[in-house]
Formats: structure tokens, C-alpha cells, sequence
């Protein structure tokens, strides 16, 4: 376990055993096949390369290497095969990225029908929770709601806005087209993912006062029809996804039910009714940010180099 | 003002006069030019065409009438013509809609756009407030912040789950088509308000713990080109409209910011990078859904035909 000088000497548990904390170094991968990276881009695209250059596998969870060409971009159940020139018999260092979390919980449900039907446009809603800022976002939405249930101004560290009860634009920088940078990784990160400069994606990324499972709400335009029993046959059968599509019961996927849970949750499964020919369906997921959208992800790629 | 026997000759102040509330007769309306009815589908369908049939003119905020031919279903800014053949003048009694409050957000901010460029497409998902769904869903919400920030299992009367820190896709009942009849009120509404048959319309609902104002994510595709930069213009110089979209500062429509506030709050405005030849736009509104969502609509109803 590494992490900077002020961490160091700390101790932390992992399945049962105690580990000590050590200082990142430049020499601290002497040795290690992969190493999991999850410390913001400037220390990964400092420690990353010089990894990778000493024979260590890294599965960087930042943004910094995720559009470099020839990092591939990888989700296990989507795009295993953009990694398979990356095995550790080689013992030849290489750089891993794990996808944003909203593209990552976008694709888990939308990659199967994609192979079935081809998804030529995609218009994607989120509802992001507070984990996707950080441990001091959702210590801040807990203490503004208690500061507004008390009738209290809520403290504004993080945000610079009332959190608690409310929702806002996706605190990313807006870029030059009008778009966030949350938004253009869902954009970009998909054609890569999917080796399909083609595909048309347009996205509003919204925060939530919801502690730490996204929701997306994704309207689907396919080449060749799909009907609604087939779109659920077949998101019934994928990997890492399940089906919560009880319209009897109103029963569909909350981010609650998906916090601390592994797999991706798909329901509101339909077809669009403002599309003619089945060639339209809206769907509507949720997935653990923290897990499938982040460290479970990246655990994953491990588990496959292995 | 006029309520159940319940209420009767409890007072109300209006504008500084007290008034008692009087128990809602089939005598009710003899000498009433405009009645505001308020009070669910049941109490109008027995009530409403009894005032109409006594030459009352009632505008209705119920659902029971506004698919029905005949009965204007209105939002002043966007359709007054449709009610322009209701007189006071005639004393003649007459059934008016006002429309859900998801429609009536949403075409405040697509139509000065739709009358400039035609829309023929919406891809429309909301985060919609407790408000929505009453003062006790409001009271629930607030309850159940309280006691999960407590640690104590939340009390779950109106809604069935935990709504504090989760969200849940609306909770009207699920139609046949898969739509929930939330989202098929912005479907048929919008053609009926727009008195187009060929706009396409899909819409996923949902309930976010928010307190009062509903926000929308509307991704629009259009006949004609539309640049962003003419929309904000046009969008900007619409009536009961504010446009909030400061990019650099990340400052956009917020639930919070619209509540008990008149105008409808549009922003991110931006051309739909999904689309070619600027026949797209994606933009994010927020309305105050008692207030222009209901309660001032009717009021603005009323004032027109004053």
C-alpha cells in the first residue's frame, strides 16, 4: 500500500491481515506486476509511466492516459479484448485505464443490446451522487441537510452552493463547446470503449443530493430494430448486470438498493415510443459508483491479468 | 373559497382579507364568473361540468379533462389562442386544462425554440421534487432525512421506500407501453398544447429528494438548423423565462434557486454534439412546480380571460 509521505506509517487491513502504509517513490514498484493507481492525475502521470517502464502493469483510475492511444480504455464485461496484448508472462510493463464512472455504469447496460442492434445515438441523463466528488462531498451533503433540517445557512466547502435538497450541473469544468468535462468523457470515452468513432452520444451530467450510486437515464437509437422481450432477454443474461423491471409492483433500480453492491441494476426497459420501427428503447440504470464505477473495475482488470 | 364539509368555516386570508371556506355544493357556483379547481380528478369530473353547465368558467388542475376535445389545455405563454374563444363577455360556461406541471416546465423553454426551428423530436428526463406529490411527501421527505441522519430506519407511508438520500424512477402507475403516466402526460400533452400530432416525445420521470421545484433535461432535435448562440437569444427574450447558463462559473438553473419564484430557469445551453448541422440542442430547465407548474398557471388562465 503506498501513498504520500503524509500517510506513511499508517496502518490499514485488507481480508484479515494488517498492512503498513509506504511513501510513493520512484523506486517503490521495484518488483510488483501490477499496481492499482487511484491518486488524481498529476501523481499518476508521474508514477505511471516510470512504473510501467520498470515492468509493473498499472490500472490507472484517473483521466490522465484514458484517451492516450495505445493505453487501452477497458471494462472487463465490454471490452476485455483491448487488453489481451497485455499479459504478465511477457513481464513488460504496461499502462491500464479504468473509464469514468458514468461511462462505465452507461456501458454495462448498454454494450449488450450495442452487439445485438448497433447503437448509433445515445442520449444519456445522469443522476450522480456525492461519492463521485469524494469522502469530503458526502461529509459535506450530510452536514448541509442537517444544517438545513436545523434551519441553519448550510456550509459550502466543497461545492460553493446548497447541496442538501437540491441539485446542480456536474461540478466539472465547462469546455468549450458548452459541455462538461463529465459529459465529454462519456462522449469520448464511449467510442473508444466500443472502437466506434460513429457512434453519436450527447450527455447532461447533473448532481444529486444521493450518497454513493449513480442513476442514467439513456434514451437508445439502434441500426437494426430491437424489441423491448428481446432487450430484456438479453440484459438478463449479461454479465455484472441485473434486471429490476417490476412495472406492476413500480419497482425499478434505485441507487440505494445498488450501494455497496456489485453489479449494475437496468430497469424502465421499453421501447421509445418517439421512435418508429422498434428501433428505440429507454432504459434506466444504476450503479454503486464507488464499486462497478471505480474499484471494483479496476480489481477487475487486475483479476484478468491473472 | 370552497372546500370538503372537512374544511368548512375554517378562514383563509387572500391579499390581507380573511375569507371562510364554505363546503362545496352543487349550488356553489350560481353567480361565479371563474372557478379555480384544485382538488383532484374525482371532485372535478363531478364537479366541473356542473359549474360549466351553470355558466362558470373553470379552469381545471386536475387531469380529468385535459385530453378531452373540446377543453383547451393551456399555459398562457405558449397557447393562449387556444382558449381565445372563451369570453367572460359570452357568459357562457366553459371547461379549461391547466396541463401537468412536467409539460408546462418543459414547454416554457422548448417552444420559443420549437416556434423558431420546429421540433420533431424530445428526449425528456426530469428530477422531480416532493412537492409533486403533495405537502405529506414533502413532510415525508423531510422525516426521513431526520431519522436516516439519525441512523433510525426511515418511515415509509406515501412512497413505500426510502426517498431521503435515494431516488426512484415517479411514481404514477406504469401504463401499458411501459411508460409511467407521468412520462405519457408529456408525451400527448405536448402534442396537444403544440397542436402537432408529428412531434415525437419520449420522457423518463423521476423523484428526487428535492423539496419544491422540478428540474428537466431536454435534448431537442429540430426541422431547420438552430445554433446555440441564436437559441440563447431567442430563449432569452421569452417570456416568463430566465436564462442561467454562465460557463465559466459553473453557475446554472438549480431547484432551489426557482423556488417560489414565477419564471422557468433555462441553461447549459449548447448544440447537441450528437446531431449534425446544428439540428440539436441540449438545455436544462427548473420550474417551481406549485407555482408555474400549477398554481400561477391557473391564475395567469384566469387573468386572461379577465
Amino acid at each position: 500500500m503506498l501513498a504520500s509521505k503524509r500517510s506513511a506509517g499508517q496502518k490499514m487491513s485488507f481480508e484479515g491481515k494488517e498492512y503498513v502504509i509506504e511513501e510513493l517513490t520512484e523506486e517503490s514498484f521495484k518488483g510488483v506486476e501490477i499496481a492499482l493507481f487511484s491518486a488524481g492525475g498529476s501523481i499518476s502521470k508521474k508514477y505511471g509511466p516510470l512504473a510501467a517502464a520498470q515492468g509493473t502493469i498499472v490500472v490507472d483510475n484517473s483521466s490522465a492516459f484514458r484517451m492516450d492511444e495505445g493505453v487501452p480504455l477497458v471494462v472487463p464485461e465490454v471490452n476485455a479484448d483491448a487488453m489481451s496484448h497485455i499479459k504478465l508472462s511477457n513481464k513488460k510493463g504496461a499502462l491500464i485505464a479504468n473509464p469514468n464512472c458514468s461511462t462505465i455504469i452507461c456501458l454495462m447496460a448498454a454494450t449488450p443490446l450495442h452487439r445485438h442492434a448497433k447503437v448509433k445515438r445515445m442520449v444519456v441523463s445522469t443522476y450522480q451522487a456525492a461519492s463521485g466528488a469524494g469522502a469530503a462531498a458526502m461529509a459535506e451533503l450530510e452536514l448541509q441537510t442537517k444544517e438545513v433540517l436545523e434551519g441553519k445557512e448550510p456550509t459550502c466547502n466543497i461545492f460553493n452552493r446548497q447541496y442538501a435538497f437540491n441539485l446542480f450541473s456536474h461540478n466539472s469544468p465547462v469546455t468549450g463547446n458548452g459541455y462538461n468535462e463529465e459529459e465529454m468523457k462519456l462522449v469520448k470515452e464511449t467510442r473508444k470503449i466500443w472502437s466506434d468513432n460513429d457512434v453519436k452520444v450527447t450527455a447532461t451530467c447533473i448532481r444529486v443530493p444521493v450518497m454513493r450510486a449513480h442513476a442514467e437515464s439513456i434514451n437508445l437509437q439502434f441500426e437494426t430494430p430491437l424489441d423491448e422481450e428481446k432487450a430484456r432477454e438479453i440484459l438478463s443474461q449479461a454479465e455484472g448486470l441485473i434486471v429490476i423491471d417490476d412495472r406492476a409492483g413500480n419497482n425499478f433500480p434505485t441507487p440505494l438498493e445498488v450501494s455497496k453492491k456489485d453489479a449494475v441494476a437496468v430497469g424502465r426497459i421499453r421501447q421509445d415510443v418517439s421512435q418508429e420501427g422498434n428501433h428505440g428503447l429507454d432504459i434506466f440504470v444504476c450503479g454503486d459508483q464507488i464499486r462497478k464505477g471505480a474499484a471494483l473495475n479496476a480489481v477487475q482488470i487486475a483479476e484478468l491479468l491473472l
